[in-house]
């Protein structure tokens, strides 16, 4: 095995195979990924998903399909579509574009896609560890963490962002205790962060987005660390639905709220969050939930959290303030 | 057919049948109740819920056990047993009091268990609009409302606390829009005041919990509107668990936050917000939704909101600033 994570399998010449991240946690189903299609809706319907994890999988589809087809049209066809999967990540066309610029330099060489996308692979890996080092200075030994959505080993090639750092407190033995969100309407928080917890032993406990408030107002919240799928020259950041709402309620509890995220998620041609294109997604995300598939719902997959509500932002360099 | 409302039947002397809401808005499933394990298990299960019509049932339920059979210490067990039943909402506790009180100062006359449930169902009725007409001035034209939870004619005898003031709004054509919460983790908010909503051609849409702050943050909400199971002496209110968050968001982005609640919800005996019990929920009601049976969870049935927080209280008397 050439590359391989918690969440991705990488070979050569055999391909690429993905964990059907909406299978989890109930079953452990590996998709090997071999049509364009394929992979699009792979990234649509979540079963990729963690904006580091979508722009390295993308980025080692296209060097496979130069494998297989290194027709250079057909290439410049799949990189325009895989581009435009979702627009809410920013990862996803900066890795696609740096590959595409390499390939491009170097006479159109389909070796060149590989070699990039592994070599995005191995600096998320190194990213993650140095956001996990910097940013578990924050933690004090028995801290109680909220988090939310999910930002770990099934959202990049490594330990993750904001629960790459929480793993790296737990690793040093600090004595944690971790409160995931459930994050609706798709459960990340409940289904996949809480498998990652359990899988390396973290105390922690499930609520509702709802709950998280009353936590807080009990005093029983130290901390709260979220990841970012976009952040602005202005240093606002676009995450999961219910982010923004977090960070509204930390400021009134006082109490830190912080954005793990490498410098690959800054969006150096976005000036200002209201910029970001916010995806809108289907209704029956919340709707199937309840078998009220007619109900008019509002379901955008993102927020934007202006850097005045945000204590800090850890990248695998600093931790710096916002505002 | 002596009583009847949206969410209950009561006949003499055929009996009490309840609406069975957690099958809503899927089946309109009635249910004869002819044992006190089945009520019991019928409020536990939020088959009946509404902390007005909660109370309402239980008194209805005693007075169908003094035609079946009136022995006096049979239906002391009886009221004390359904006492119990639930203990954040007040109505349950104050309705079953008055109507035993009666019934002692009575000689213990079966007919008078039913006469007192009979005018606590009409006086709840009445309460409703006396409600609908006072909070009904605080909706401008146009507005855009936040609901939470059901507060409607599946909580009480009426038209409803929140719900119902939101209802007379629309029916005054005041041009109206409403968000209705979806309310984790038992979705009151997506399946039944949806439902309520749709049947009154109320224009209308669903949001997850998690995304009020989004809309908040859009100005897309002029005012939020919730009900209470209990007030306390102080002006503090517990209400379904998310209500608190709901009311420090409000605050942050300057949105006026009013709770409805008759008098009847009011305990006289309790002093502070932090004296009242709340109901710890079994952890199978979030976790049966995906699929993770054994996760740990926190999951508290209220929360409770400090009288600061809240621009105003809705009784049928009067609107008062309760801080």
């Amino acid at each position: 095995m050439l590359l391989e994570s918690l969440a991705l399998k990488f070979d050569r010449p055999v391909g690429l195979a993905l964990l059907d991240q909406t299978q989890l946690p109930h079953s452990e189903v590996w998709m090997s990924i071999t049509s364009l299609d394929q992979m699009i809706e792979a990234i649509q319907s979540l079963r990729v998903r963690g904006a580091p994890l979508i722009g390295i999988s993308a980025c080692l589809f296209l060097a496979y399909q130069a494998q297989i087809n290194p027709d250079p049209q057909l290439l410049k066809e799949c990189y325009s579509r895989l581009r435009q999967a979702r627009p809410t990540a920013v990862n996803l066309m900066n890795n696609l574009d740096q590959c595409w610029v390499s390939y491009q330099a170097q006479d159109q060489q389909p070796s060149v896609l590989l070699n990039e996308a592994i070599k995005l692979f191995q600096e998320d890996q190194m990213l993650s560890l140095k956001m996990a080092d910097i940013g578990q200075e924050l933690i004090a030994r028995g801290s109680r963490i909220l988090t939310y959505c999910n930002t770990g080993s099934l959202a990049t090639a490594g330990l993750g962002t904001a629960l790459g750092v929480i793993k790296k407190a737990h690793y040093l033995e600090k004595n944690i205790f971790v409160y995931t969100c459930e994050t609706r309407p798709l459960g990340q928080g409940a289904r996949l962060t809480y498998w990652e917890l359990q899988k390396d032993n973290i105390p922690c406990q499930l609520i509702c987005d709802n709950t998280a408030a009353t936590l807080m107002q009990q005093k029983k919240i130290d901390l709260i660390l979220v990841g970012a799928d976009r952040i602005t020259k202005d240093n606002s950041v676009a995450n999961k639905i219910g982010t923004y709402s977090l960070a509204v309620l930390a400021k009134y509890h006082q109490i830190p709220f912080y954005v793990v995220a490498p410098s690959t998620t800054f969006d150096q041609k976005m000036q200002l969050g209201s910029d970001i294109e916010i995806e809108q997604r289907p209704a029956k995300e919340i709707t199937q939930f309840w078998n009220i598939t007619s109900a008019q719902v509002y379901n955008p997959g993102f927020d934007v959290t202006p850097p005045k509500l945000i204590t800090g932002i850890v990248t695998e360099q600093e931790i710096f303030t916002p505002h």
